[in-house]
């Protein structure tokens, strides 16, 4: 035996076809793989990565997707759980996706822990993936939004993407999904902890959860207690009255009510084509906001702007010069910086 | 007599000292004309404008700031008309601005009407200024703050800043004042009026307003409920309680706790270091928001942006290119084309 013989056998690379196939034949393993290089920040899986979203943007699109945010203790990852085996005896495939954009800060996910949502994540037709690492929401919410094509094109026709509100991942979050639910539990201050952040303007229907046992009847007024809240808040979704309802995920009980309301949701907006509408503006949305994102990025990172700000702040602090005078003098720099670079290519 | 004598003398146009000196000695006229300067969109004003802005810049920044929202209908300008008076009546300078970016849509402004705070306007002792005529909410907001610049150089130690609440008006209001109020009437729904907006999370005070009469239980009753949900939301200011109360712009009920509330307020933030480290942090802000601005009207106003980006849009609506690749390709097009232009210059 020489020692060619005994060299381990090389990985193959997967060429971009190899992932396509892959997804589409619902291959598990690619299909882990393909988020991955969408993920990827490395340069070189860039461009592989949108090539092949791109030839996968065909089968994409046919699924519900379902937001779902909630207070830490309001039991999101249960209720999924519940919920989504539920859609899965029913012969749905479900994918379950995150954006969490805390990751970036703890260096730990909230959600993404690895015992999570055991029962659903062994269900063959479920999957159940943890929410990237890192990075701001932006490139968050990027890759969120680009698994999820990808989880359309390996045939999931129920894609649930679960945030906990931090920042403005909510608003994130409602713009790429077709329906927004609020979980809620009761306890003092309830109506504060959605007000707060303005997201019950943001839901499509709030579910109290854990309505059993001795907590049942205060889920009940709760529920009241949001209908009319809701009452005077604008619609978010047109011609549809978002209200209040009680569920629980340790009995059971609402579940099969939520999955009928995602249905009559859904029959709602396409017959008003509120549904592709939506759609159109959530990708126009997408678009302008990865634009702006990009422009600012490469602005604050230019080496001109990082040495010259601070100065300018300062000045502007100290009330030397007029905040409007910096910001044109630092992007006339910027400018010309950029016009040098390009003649020293 | 010739035909020269007859022409009638030429207004003469005032240079950057004649502004400043006019200013500096609280000429009415002409810190009338040094603000409609500044309101200019025209170029040749505007450097003009800012170098009148800079050399008063040494003479800012000693007014209290304070911001007024509230419903249409909250009786804010009844409200300004009695507290100001109050004030001046004290021995105060009181300069009333506004910033209204509903007026760009309207072109006619909800606040500017000429007839409003008539009795406030014809004191020796304050200036009331219409609103700038139109603009995006961030010229308006840059109007404001450099018409507040030119006030306080002009003398005014309490500047009223007025919103209606329009989008992100509040907000931006809130980030140019020291205190912010939010006026409140009681009835059917109120509490939702400011919660919808998040703005009661702005605010230093609530004022429920029209606390005479027979509206004075129920005005005393809506101070309560406020306080109670206030409980529930993070301070504003560190180490100050923000409570609701009462007062009438009709009676005058209220004014000089207002005014005493105002003192400690002031008092409060000056002693902790919040108000110079705010102040600070406003003008930071500003600077970003200006700088951001530009960048993206830089772009979007840019040929090449305005001649691909519908056609990008329609691409991914139709699901030809992902979002990515097409905000990808854009920005290239957009870098080029600067460069091009530059080699034309």
């Amino acid at each position: 035996m020489d020692q060619n013989e005994q060299a381990p056998k090389k990985k193959k690379r997967l060429e971009v076809d190899d992932y396509v196939d892959g997804v589409l034949n619902n291959n598990r393993a690619i299909l882990a793989q393909t988020i991955t290089l969408v993920e990827s920040n490395a340069e070189k899986h860039f461009e592989l990565a949108q090539e092949v979203i791109t030839k996968l943007l065909p089968h994409t699109g046919k699924s519900i997707r379902i937001g779902i945010t909630g207070v830490p203790g309001a039991g999101k990852s249960t209720l999924i759980e519940t919920f989504g085996t539920y859609l899965c005896n029913l012969g749905h495939k479900v994918a379950v996706l995150a954006v969490d954009p805390s990751s970036q800060i703890s260096k730990g996910s909230i959600l993404g822990d690895k015992t999570r949502m055991e029962q659903l994540g062994r269900n063959k037709s479920a999957f159940v993936r943890p929410t990237p690492a890192g990075g701001t929401l932006g490139g968050v919410a990027r890759k969120s939004r680009e698994t999820m094509l990808i989880c359309e094109a390996a045939g999931y026709d129920i894609i649930i993407v679960e945030t906990v509100g931090v920042g403005q991942s909510e608003t994130t979050v409602r713009s790429m999904v077709d329906l927004f639910l609020v979980l809620m539990i009761t306890g003092a201050g309830d109506e504060l902890q959605g007000m707060k952040k303005g997201v019950l303007e943001l839901a499509d229907a709030i579910l109290i959860n854990k309505a059993d046992g001795d907590n049942r009847v205060k889920a009940l007024a709760a529920r009241e207690e949001y209908n009319q809240i809701l009452h005077y808040l604008p619609q978010v979704t047109k011609g549809w009255e978002t209200k209040a309802y009680t569920c629980s995920a340790l009995t059971g009980e609402g579940i099969e009510e939520l999955w009928s309301l995602v249905g009559n949701y859904m029959a709602h907006t396409k017959r008003n084509n509120l549904h592709f509408q939506r759609r159109k503006e959530q990708l126009s949305l997408w678009l302008h906001e990865t634009l702006q994102m990009q422009l600012l990025q490469r602005f604050y990172e230019h080496a001109t702007v990082k040495e010259q700000l601070p100065k300018l702040k300062t000045e502007v602090e100290d009330g030397q010069i007029t905040v409007t005078i910096a910001a044109q003098r630092l992007l006339q720099q910027y400018d010309l910086e950029k016009e040098d670079s390009f003649f020293q290519k």
